[in-house]
């Protein structure tokens, strides 16, 4: 065994989820344990809390209190959205990250987040290696979007697809308490890849009537003649939507509802959308006559820790331990994935993938998996999902509310 | 004892809760219990089920399914907004009912619902008592709005208000997950009472900045004033809002929103709203600068079963008996209400108020629980609310789902 004594640092990056700091807990409980690393460091805000020299002392903070990070939503040590340049063109990051490791002497970087955090994790673990700092540096997978490629799942999305299917269900009620017609149009996560959307389908016998997912063109004149033959065939029509739905010319739906609105992107150069169920339910009124809604699930499909899957919870958790516990071990440049098999009952295990092939590559929902009609979601996809979504969470609560952790974020100096 | 032999009729009527159908259980099984009670119907849709002679047979459900009646939210027998005329001014509809009343023999009617349903329940009774119809009449309450006057507080709010202080928390830590500004404005239900609203401050540390509830006027110079500062100091806001929210001058916010937009009401003339979040959220970029984001929790508020609270539902139920017990022991014209001691820990106890004062009396949040500026919540409030979201619902999950009841609706002939 090839034994590296050092520091690491354990970082946050991307959109939250509800389970992301069961990961963390996982890695940092694994790292406070082991006889190898000497100081647990949290990076404030991800890889920008390693550029800013701040970072927080995981060792100071109470093994107790750490435990309800298990059950708290959301990145404890803070996210962030930013995109390390292509070292090539401008290594001045990658300096400065070498300098922090080399001030703290971490010798384990572990990085969760999603297809740009491994991105992140690759080219740092390269520049490392080419300027001959031993470093081991580990992905540990996290997106609601479930679209890393090479993992069977990734970890957040199963809750987010328990609270999308749950809700969709809950909707399903409420939109047939009146005899009167009523179409409901459900804005669901996900820009390139369906899965979330696909969880609608979930909810069984009270799942949506339509349900598009950005894997096929969206057709609108196509979309408006669904609508109204469920419509007149039931009085009721609930629909759900990917918000990246886009036509065949690959523009977003959604662009042409704030066509003459500002456009706002993000860092990543991604269009920020939202508002599209709105559009879509005022063109079903016009086109039906009908009552419409349209309803966001909005940030609570990614916080909703209330409704967390405990299967997700402990797959959550043992991806951030075996992280630190493979590095430890003398691997590196590995993202933790998992491999399953669901014949003859859910079995989940620890995979190790190379970041290479998982950093930029998207996964989507297979085309064989939604109705020819590009309207609906097939059995396998269920088969796939529905093991995923098991298990209520074991979040404690007080006074009828969750306990979430509370740290003390002592800062490294 | 004045004991009445015949067949009762039970209704659900308004916006449909979370633990609707709790009361309806727990008026069904006192209903098959009672040997008074010779047949148990349960009107579709309200009051527009026995006007259109649609009854479905209790007495032909499995006593084991309808339990399941405790954990499924929205109305499942149907609900209604329909509107009772005064009897004085056009009676076609009450001798309608008096005729179905006398095909069924029903001697019993017990309506769940809010202000409106009440008025209903009064109008039914005055008239049948007018034309020496004998009849037992009780008004069961439902509404997250907790409006209804005369009870401590109402079936159905306990569960919203768990929903909504349990996603503000979530949304306070995914707010906050990096170091940008942001500012989040949440759009509550409740027109004319900011109970719903004020709940997001059960939150405690992680509650909104900022609550507008619709008991005081809402000043827009102020509001944006108010966020600015908040922004100013913490770089983050979250605001939460009624939908109600109007000016000195009584005009909704929300139509200054959707002014040039089509203007729909309801059957009650009640103007119906939405899309403020994204209207005020539009206000405070142009004001600060900031990324914003609006969010409507829509009809999960009203809907989500998932989260509800164990005592709401232990007490929709009980309410739902306590109208049927007490009508087979002689009482009529009552609405079950609730009386409560919260000194030395929470105790709840059966109140009969009579439904001529509570009908069409709404019950407001008391001005001094709201802060001095009209943008917090004080600690009475909490005092009041805390004990109403108490307990995690014990609904039963089969593949990480709930459970609904899955009625036979049997119609009478």
């Amino acid at each position: 065994m090839n034994q590296l004594k050092g520091a690491c640092i354990i970082g946050q990056s991307g959109g939250p989820t509800s389970v992301i700091n069961a990961s963390a807990l996982g890695a940092i409980e694994a790292a406070l344990d082991s006889g190898s690393i000497t100081k647990v460091y949290g990076a404030a805000n991800g890889i920008k809390g390693v550029l800013d020299d701040k970072l927080y002392i995981m060792d100071e903070e109470s093994r107790e209190e750490l435990k309800h990070l298990r059950f708290t939503p959301s990145s404890a040590l803070g996210s962030c959205r930013y995109k390390l340049k292509d070292p090539d063109a401008d290594d001045a990051d990658y300096k400065r990250i070498l300098e922090i490791f080399r001030k703290y002497d971490v010798r384990y970087f572990f990085y969760n987040g999603g297809n740009d955090s491994m991105d992140t994790c690759n080219k740092i673990s390269k520049y490392m290696l080419k300027n001959g700092y031993e470093c081991r540096v580990m992905g540990i997978p996290k997106t609601i979007d479930n679209d890393l490629f090479g993992t069977d799942h990734c970890p957040g999305y199963g809750s987010a697809a328990k609270y999308i299917a749950t809700s969709c269900m809950e909707i399903y009620l409420d939109a047939r308490v009146y005899d009167t017609g009523q179409i409901t149009i459900l804005e669901i996560m996900g820009r390139h890849a369906g899965w979330l959307t696909a969880a609608a389908a979930l909810a069984g016998d009270y799942a949506p009537d339509l349900i598009y997912l950005p894997e096929v063109a969206f057709d609108m004149e196509q979309f408006l003649d669904d609508v109204e033959q469920v419509y007149q065939k039931n009085g009721k029509v609930i629909v759900a939507v990917s918000e990246g739905i886009h036509d065949r010319h690959g523009m977003f739906i959604n662009e042409y509802a704030s066509a003459g609105a500002d456009t706002v992107k993000d860092s990543f150069g991604h269009a920020q959308l939202g508002g599209l169920a709105a559009y879509l339910a005022g063109l079903c009124r016009h086109k039906t006559g009908a009552k419409v809604r349209g309803i966001e699930f909005s940030l609570l499909q990614r916080c909703a820790s209330h409704a967390a899957s405990q299967t997700d919870i402990d797959e959550s958790y043992a991806a951030g331990r075996a992280a630190v516990e493979n590095a430890v071990s003398g691997i590196t440049d590995k993202m933790v994935g998992f491999k399953c098999v669901r014949d003859g009952g859910y079995k989940c295990e620890i995979a190790l993938l190379p970041l290479e092939t998982v950093a930029n590559t998207e996964k989507k929902v297979p085309r064989e998996w939604i109705n020819e009609a590009g309207n609906g979601i097939l059995q396998p996809f269920a088969d796939y999902a529905l093991p995923l979504i098991a298990g209520e969470t074991k979040q404690e609560k007080v006074n009828g509310l969750p306990r979430f952790a509370k740290l003390k974020k002592v800062l490294a100096k």
